[in-house]
């Protein structure tokens, strides 16, 4: 399972492994772009990131944070084009993106919808059975987007449907 | 040269060639994406249909219109989504691709920024010496795009730049 957060200037990614009911961290971390100042670099920069992971852990699946736009139409615009080289990349890549509302994420990992980012990166550690997690925070929010899509579809299951 | 007009629903293209100092028609159409539910299926479509079109003719180099948003965040974001799989499908097939202002684009082709679309698609078709020209109006856009940006090499091999 691979969990994506984009950004224009950094991306986050973290791929986890369900095996026997719990989940198992293989790998996290960012792809930073920002001093890029070509932009069909950076979108390439993203893209080409992440299909090496894809090919490397072989996910089935993506998941990426439905994005909550509060900024102006310009970031608007930055954010877009970095997801949208982020989604092709999975798309390419044959693997099924499904979109989560970050309050959706949050409310799965700590019960809260409105909870800090802290929070979200702590129960990500403990779910992930990791002490002292080394990783950038958009690389912890990729990994609770994963986290969340994992718990879904596991719930999906219980549920029948 | 490939021209690249992106959009949600549809994204235009056309591919010109420079031959002894005349521009040439190779091919010009629309990847139409809009009745596609699925986001990741729609801008994976966008990201395929342009690496199997570079891959077909091989051009050196890409242009895009640099997007001048009025609408609200939420059309920024989709359109900044189809423009980010587009541009890094142009990256990783090693594309450099450059950006143009609409005003620039309209100010070469007809000699006014303001044209309307109808005289841009006309001077396009003179230009490629096209008579009754078959293309939908964002592949008329995507060739202006890809001539504008042969004229504006030219111009700058001219003046030594």
């Amino acid at each position: 399972m691979l969990g994506i957060d984009p950004g224009s200037r950094v991306t986050g990614y973290g791929l986890v492994r369900e095996a026997s009911g719990c989940l198992q961290l293989l790998e996290a971390g960012t792809l930073r772009v920002g001093s890029i100042a070509d932009l069909g670099v950076r979108l390439g920069r993203i893209h080409t990131g992440l299909t090496e992971l894809i090919e490397r852990f072989q996910p089935n699946e993506a998941a990426i944070e439905n994005v909550f736009v509060s900024k102006n139409v310009m970031s608007a615009l930055k954010l877009g084009q970095a997801r949208g080289a982020a989604i092709a990349a999975c798309a390419v890549a044959g693997l099924p993106v499904s979109e989560y509302e970050p309050t959706l994420v949050k409310q799965t990992l700590v019960g809260n919808g409105r909870a800090e980012k802290s929070q979200v990166a702590f129960m990500v550690a403990q779910v992930l059975g990791v002490r002292q997690p080394d990783w950038a925070v958009d690389a912890s929010d990729a990994l609770g987007i994963a986290v969340c899509h994992l718990n879904m579809r596991r719930m999906r299951r219980l549920a029948g449907v």
